[in-house]
């Protein structure tokens, strides 16, 4: 995808990296960050909306067996950072300033989704809203009317002049 | 609408009143409460979701010319209440426990609408994700991509033996 | 109380206008709001704090006797209204872009107040926490263990170069 | 500590458990929690109010030498749950149900500190605020002024006749 012009305001209406370029864009600057944020597991960048994907592992799990609170946080912090990136591209400063999170039913299933809204993009701000989920099998389509968490984040934006920078809360 | 078996759960997939029920319930409960929430106001009661829209008048107004922050919050909590009445039916206390609003953009337009979502209907607790939207034509449907606020609220849940009462926040 | 420096950077350790400031500012700018926010209800107002009180009157309230969702974030909208002003002075453009709160028990008693906290004032955002607590005689000092709602919110600053403006989302 | 009479309801104004009674019955029926929630981490575990403190590790950080925000919201969610568990005592069945949080100021320093405040304990729900800072030398007291977070969190309650159970939802 060519980037579009740069002194363009960025838009909801339209991305500046997709998924591929975030991808490309993360490891560059933030190596670390691509076990969890990689071309598979950003498995949609489209305008407005992104959504992730992460297999639930032992890793993840707490006694009863369910994905823990700070995982399901940390995958919407990340979801809502890929949003923000495919808009604003590279040339971004974007930090977490809030995160509410309503825990609604245990996770159960072999995968965790995180679908992020993007609701706001305005100069200083970016706000989402954020449904995660879980499916029974790998690549399932999630049930909407079951999410098993909701969210609302808010970044700060800046967008710097040279060089990358930036980073989610997360 | 015949009332389901009070006997059984209370479910997100069915109603116990529809939209003329909770309006008439609320008439005979709660009179002062029609002027906001009567079978006009309330637009939509369906498993699982309502929508209520209210004329944005002068009263509302704050300089500037938008709708006040209390005035959403107001129809928020309203909507909220309508859609737990529904699915818990009249032999329910239900209280506003907790309501967070993002506010994203000026309203603009001749009507106000909040469209309410039920995520999860428990036990004792409700939660519902609302997005407020304008309209610039009466009656016109609302443009998804672009609320003017959104917002998440939880209703503590209590099925009393008999009688009415309960009533939300607001 | 001298204005500070114009050109000095807001601190939430300095005021640039006392309560009273707040208050003639307002009327100013804004009359209809006067009812509401001044110099007798904005009862403190120091660096990082600000304290509102107003009666509960018979206007206030709803079925059951008690105060309603919107007075109560109304009067915390407010509050965190002119703890922003009294840092930022009267060139201030502050908008409430967040507003989440806890309903914790049924206020009871003859007067309202709001205890608010400045915990961040940025370039580009304040955030404040305020307690809400009732008294049951006029001028009582809150019993802090237990408030009547728990806020937090989030204000988008802006510092305009000339003339008035803004205004709080309530 | 003698644990109160589990017959009387619980209350904000009694502990059930101090905090090595809170640290004993995690070891018991959550081990692996003790690396985070242990005697030590546990400051303070008073009637309404607890402290916990934890180095910060390198591996909490990320890029920029700043302690990641799951972790910040592990550690609030972790002091709630020890607050709600000495005050229910072992009885009790407590989930997460809600978590809210602003982020202030990039943490620094060399441990993170969270106070919680218990603003309400009901027959359903317990919600508390978090203060989040760091000091910068091994055993300060926070500068109550600045912290680098404040969160609301709210749990579910059940008292349970017998057996533990539970966890929080982290």
């Amino acid at each position: 995808m060519a980037p579009s012009d740069p002194a363009e305001r960025p838009s909801a209406e339209r991305l500046r990296l997709d998924r591929f370029g975030v991808a490309e864009y993360l490891a560059e600057v933030w190596p670390e960050s691509t076990a969890r944020m990689n071309a598979e597991t950003i498995e949609i960048l489209t305008p407005g909306r992104a959504r992730m994907r992460i297999p639930i592992e032992t890793g993840y799990l707490r006694p009863g067996g369910t994905v823990s609170g700070p995982t399901m946080m940390g995958l919407a912090d990340n979801v809502a950072y890929v949003l923000v990136l495919g808009h604003l591209g590279p040339a971004a400063l974007a930090v977490t300033t809030h995160l509410s999170i309503d825990f609604l039913r245990r996770p159960d299933g072999v995968e965790l989704l995180a679908d992020a809204r993007l609701v706001k993009l305005g100069r200083s701000l970016a706000v989402m809203t954020i449904d995660l989920s879980t499916v029974a099998t790998s690549g399932a389509e999630p049930d909407g009317a079951k999410p098993v968490a909701v969210v609302s984040t808010t970044y700060s934006l800046s967008l710097v002049s040279g060089g990358g920078g930036g980073g989610p809360g997360c």
